[in-house]
């Protein structure tokens, strides 16, 4: 036991698995709190899609009225989506290009520019901010995760 | 390779990373199974999403009348939802977290209640169980994956 | 740290290890090309959610005509939410599985089939191809997915 727990130690120990296991959580609680700002905008918007969840407004149409949708509502719901569309590539392809034994430096800089532009592109979904912000923002981060599939399938391809 | 196999079987070995496989595989296959679930409800209910799936129930207006929404299969389709957005963190998180070391029975713990909570969530949701039933099945899920995510930042935090 | 380096090295020199990486980065980049197609798609067919994309077109009644749903659009929009419903489990239990020694031929077999079968389902709902068609391609990567979680918690069940 005490030898595999080195051996997991070793792998966590690794500065670039490190790295990612840092930006990976950050980008992952960023998206998870996309559904508290769900909520909130729910709540305070009135604004429900079940009818249980209507209950404690009452019964029948006074209770009916508030299963609906919602600007603001739909405008979270939107970011979050499109976090879940960018985000689990980020995951899979950033693990394995962390695995695949990248540069320190380059894999950091992956990382915190991803990082930095999924926030932004929140930022820039929730204000809003006038467009291109949000567009920049999503190329950002989509052209890091290209850039990494690319360097991960020139060290790994096995077809 | 035999020594490389050797090396993978030791992490496999480790009680935390098989107890994570375990338990990430029961959620992902519970995912899984509301796919099946959605693919009823649109057939029992003919409420189709595609002119092309209408096509076994005739031509024109006959079948075009299937292309709708309907509320059983649109309350799958959001618990569907629901699990991806909470699920992918609890993938993402849960395995760094499992390869940072933690205690088995504080991994387990967390495992476990995560996976109990996300099946509550589908029967709050499915049922539909009253509210706050669904609402704090999510609430749990939720947390368990904060804590892990703490515990994971406090092992690696690598800026 | 070479030290480390090296055990790392071995991981991804694993074959079924690289194996998966090159699939796992394959089934992604599908996968984030969805966005590009919804982009062409909201761009050619005019069709937007948000008001800050439609500014360009001019402002008030002008612009506001353009924040609709298109068919083409909805359709992209499904494949998109389907290949992350389907995805998300193949590379959670498919890594697992990877790690967990399985034969090369075997694992090569269940990545290329998983693979081949949502490039079919694209082009199956994008064409798109008459039924059966779409729901086949989605079945076989289905199948493939349960197959590999079988055999993972054959391999490590730990409760």
């Amino acid at each position: 036991r005490s030898e595999e727990m080195a051996k997991l130690t070793q792998l966590i120990d690794n500065e670039v698995f490190r790295a990612f296991a840092t930006y990976a959580t950050i980008v992952l609680l960023k998206m998870m709190l996309m559904s508290l700002i769900t909520a909130y905008f729910r709540i305070t918007r009135k604004a429900f899609a079940n009818p249980e969840d209507t209950a404690s407004f009452g019964k029948g149409e006074s209770a009916k009225k508030f299963l609906r949708t919602d600007q603001d509502v739909e405008r979270v719901r939107r970011g979050h989506l499109n976090d879940l569309e960018n985000i689990v590539p980020f995951l899979g392809i950033g693990l394995l290009y962390a695995l695949s034994g990248p540069e320190l430096y380059t894999a950091l800089l992956h990382f915190r520019i991803f990082a930095g532009a999924r926030i932004t592109h929140t930022f820039a979904y929730l204000i809003p901010l006038p467009q291109p912000g949000r567009g920049l923002s999503w190329v950002v981060g989509y052209a890091v995760t290209i850039s990494m599939a690319y360097q991960l399938l020139k060290a790994v391809l096995y077809l």
